[in-house]
């Protein structure tokens, strides 16, 4: 199925396995007249990047971006723009192995289910590395929204038990810790049970959360295209996703209507909330105030420990997975989330233009 | 937008206001020869049907459903199913007053700032009656997965504090029990507490749990077409639901990778796993065990008591909301979650069809 | 398939059989605010209807289109409009017999390879009654590009041999006219070449035109969803259409360069065109210009004449198809063009405001 | 908008300006297991090259390919298949005038309209280079035809006033002529048009066709995704391409019922047809008879004859356009319409699989 595509109006389809010689995305739909260069692209690609700590695998990827299309004189042309990112340091050699048997939290068995075989290499098209097309083109829908007075920011809520108190929220502590967490205390906290972690031959889950500030109130569709409904499928579709929540998320199947509910009230001549439990989507559309999404990422399933599993011919064998491996997933998924919530917020801000007669009058008569 | 169609091969799109003459859904895509009647379908609209309890509103609706195309002979033959439900008992006179002032927890603000204006009437496009057209769909879906050997089960997990202990699972409960729960215990409990917060003129959240069972491994796609993302956005896109979890869903980000790795053995010959935590989707493709999606449920927005609110000439004003409102929303909402979760599935298997060049071969040259 | 949709913003749906219960649409991304009444959808029913003249059949069907939701005290709400039209004179009886056998020109053949079976009573799904949905989703998008200042004119250029003289051209003729000609005295040599055809126990193909005028530059994408490739499906699609063409259409085959190229020219100080062989069209793009379109439409495949077939036996028989048939299928086919003219560019319209961040700004920052 | 993508199962992205850095296509959706080289893709670039007679320019184009994902030991692997063609010998130098002025018969006006500016090197994305990456997805899709026993074949029909003789067909004339005409006679008629045309410093029209033979009765979708409404935007969406036929195409308005229609008959067990005026298609859905599409293509735009425009800043002027320009389109257009076609019509049997029922069963219970 052609399900390599995401976003209505802005639209990108990623391609590209862990191993094959690059990765990459196609961006259709984005407006004319942005300034953009493979600096505003690379500074991403670098989030995701390993090698930077103690707690992320020493891998090298240089993942460098090249702009192959859709660019004139430094700006967007409104036709589709590629971007390429070659691989470099991955070597094949060290994946022979696994190529015969099922690797456990692994999509190896579904592969081989689907499609009757499967490209073994390093994972192929579902590595974390197929995040690259998802974060390149996140770049430039971020700057987009960034053009229209919206930030999306991500950042790691909580790593195992640890969690981070939003109440010392530091913004800069995201880009600088190696956990992306917004609080360096907690983060100090974090790396120590991820160093535990790693001696006991394992690996951690932890949780990722995302905030949308500057959004107009309105954007969305109040039935299947609910803001949140498209944020939960972009969300969920980052691999090793299991849970997506949207402002109180789950705390609301133990709340009551007085306590959940946001009254509205004035604030500078607008309409606004006393509280934000709806996390700014209220029928599927946003309501003016901070979006919020959290995500529950699983631990990264390749260990060094001994598990059971079963290879190809239908044998129960015993194996170690070699390689080198995050400790967890989240501090390099957190650039991700943001990525695809800046691809579907935007997405959804271009389908809106038309939702009133008069806004397609002003705009064919002005 | 044109955001009131879900899915690709099997594509359904509702229509209908609350308070208007009808409500309805095309089916698009349903293959030809499935044996269909009005009662498959009205069989699954009475389980939305309110009325039958203490716990539910007392407002009466018929929703009896008409075919109106697309099955001859009593077969569908391939072309689109149009299904309409005739609003019969709604009086528009109940809503007038709520015309003027933003409702808290409800869509109303956001529909004006999206549209400039809005249908009023108990909640117009927006309410829960647009779910009629989604469970019509889904009883559709459903006997057809049924014909494949596949079966979608919803029901009640919790209701505010109250949870069913799946240990002691009865599917006959689901259907009986006025809280759809499989656990006829814990549904007395939750009766209780409902009565006791419609005392309080209150409401309460609730989760609710779907399971898959018998579905093939290999379905679903490895990126944005995963069958969780899908799921995700399907579920997501029922009226109050703001969590989604898959498998273990929010407690794998406390898990450690050799907790959560789900061991692969065999079994009666084929590959099959020694736990679950996974939910059944490995890689966005279906392993082949149960799979389970977790949805959480706000509160009925509409409560007795008095609120703070804004009304449309951006006064702040007290409300308090009158007519009939059910205490939790969830017992209702199974029945949506179990026909959304089908008609996914569904449309994941028809697109899974040309997944390899072999299929192909053996479909064009049988 | 969901293959009863089309447009990508502005989308609709369309169900139903000749002789099934009802035929409708819906109307799904219809702005908010426009005024709407079931008699703006009516009389572009009307102009579909036979009985009406000698060269039309006398079949009798009144066609009452009913609005189901989507418009509120007047006004189109945003969400979703359902229309329906219900069948009321059409008697299965008289098709009992077409059940056995395979209709030369018909798709019955075609959908018993399909589909393993078919609704055999009057066509079906491919009767000229499928019409009824565009025709009535048209009504609504041409009401909207009136609001645009944007006409879109169809009527029919031939007739067998006779053929329109536009420099004649009267457009009351179209609406008053049996054959749709803007021409009264072509149209009168038409009908008696009409009149004799059916003598002959025969029919006859014809041509139609459609114009769109008013329509800005810009509209319209480069490469697959070029204006004139999503006009060439919308009129294609349209059944017993063999032929679309666009400007010149077939004559630029035998032309030179130096004739075909439209050289442009200032006109009230913008820019415009000297000639218009390219149809308004230019890379897929509108440049401003009228639009222009024709198709070419096969003779009605129902003919009283005895013709060689096949029955579901295989056996090669002879038959003789009772009923009573239009000898022409264009005059009523006309109005159907308009209405697929105008869906397709209306929705090239909403998917171009966001072609440029200046608009997105523009509109965003009000 | 998303306009750079075509089809739903299989679906292609191409990307690329005429001189940018390269030129490419995402093909998402093709099924897992096919052979697949670089080879078998370039043959089908050589084909649309240049350089190769006195009738195409002397600019030298590489258009080496490079498959960059989707392939592992040969094989396709089910996912995205990325082809890069590099810009190599494109200066840009040669064009620098033409930014300021609108070159009479091209998409230089338009864009500037709808995008506030343009890439003007060489036509960017509206070059004849944009079909790079038709041809490349093409290529893949005919191959999988192949597998399936459907051959599609395009050659020119006619150049100016030169018709080809298909009773003398000549399928080895069609890969080895200037004229890719099917009758070497008619080609030296044709290269001697040409040779005149150029001399008078101007370009001809022409004409191509298509034909799919061994496609199975049944493929194609009965409303709006009709086979040929799908052929015709795929081959309207050619450039330069001003009208498309399938079958009789205009002559069925000129035409009667009883010359028009195609009997049905008995041929070695199987229904067949008499005659194929309906160009094997029947209300969308193919017939088992041999599809025939016809496509007529304007004059090269540019032509060394000087012509009145308008430049940039709305004054008239005279021009001359430099540089090398084919004086004619048709022959290097040929593999194009072949594989859009391709794309098409596999698109839709991948689509058809899931049309019944019992196809369901047999696939998820063999």
């Amino acid at each position: 199925m052609a399900g390599s595509s995401f976003g209505t109006i802005f639209r990108i389809t990623t391609w590209g396995e862990s191993h094959g010689k690059a990765l990459g995305v196609v961006i259709d739909g984005c407006p004319a007249g942005l300034s953009l260069c493979e600096d505003d692209i690379q500074s991403y690609l670098n989030r995701r990047k390993p090698g930077t700590s103690s707690i992320t695998t020493p891998r090298r990827e240089g993942d460098l971006v090249e702009i192959l299309s859709g660019v004139f004189e430094g700006k967007t042309t409104g036709t589709p723009i590629s971007l390429l990112v070659r691989n470099t340091s991955q070597i094949s050699g060290d994946y022979s192995e696994i190529a015969s048997y099922y690797r456990p939290g692994h999509a190896d068995y579904t592969f081989d289910q689907k499609y009757g075989f499967r490209d073994y290499r390093g994972g192929g098209r579902s590595s974390g590395r197929e995040t690259i097309g998802r974060v390149a083109a996140g770049a430039i829908a971020a700057k987009l929204l960034q053009e229209l007075g919206i930030t999306v920011r991500a950042y790691t809520r909580s790593i195992g038990p640890v969690e981070a108190d939003l109440s010392k929220f530091d913004a800069d502590a995201i880009l600088s810790t190696p956990t992306a967490m917004p609080d360096r205390e907690a983060d100090a906290r974090a790396v120590a049970y991820l160093e535990q972690t790693k001696k006991d031959l394992d690996s951690s889950g932890g949780c990722m959360e995302c905030m949308i500030q500057g959004l107009p109130a309105g954007i969305g569709d109040p039935v299947f295209e609910k803001l949140d409904a498209n944020l939960a499928k972009a969300i969920m579709s980052i691999g090793a996703v299991k849970a997506v929540e949207i402002g109180d998320g789950c705390e609301v199947s133990r709340s009551r209507g007085s306590q959940n509910n946001d009254a509205f009230c004035m604030k500078d001549g607008t309409v606004s909330k006393k509280t934000n439990h709806a996390g700014g989507i209220l029928g599927g559309i946003s309501d003016g105030s901070t979006v919020t999404i959290r995500a529950h990422v699983k631990p990264t399933p390749s260990i060094y420990r001994q598990q059971d599993t079963v290879n190809r011919s239908g044998e129960e064998i015993e194996v170690c997975i070699k390689g080198r491996h995050d400790p967890i997933i989240v501090p390099r998924a957190v650039v991700v989330m943001e990525c695809m919530t800046a691809i579907t917020v935007l997405d959804a801000m271009m389908v809106n233009m038309s939702a009133k007669l008069d806004s397609l009058r002003d705009f064919y008569h002005d």
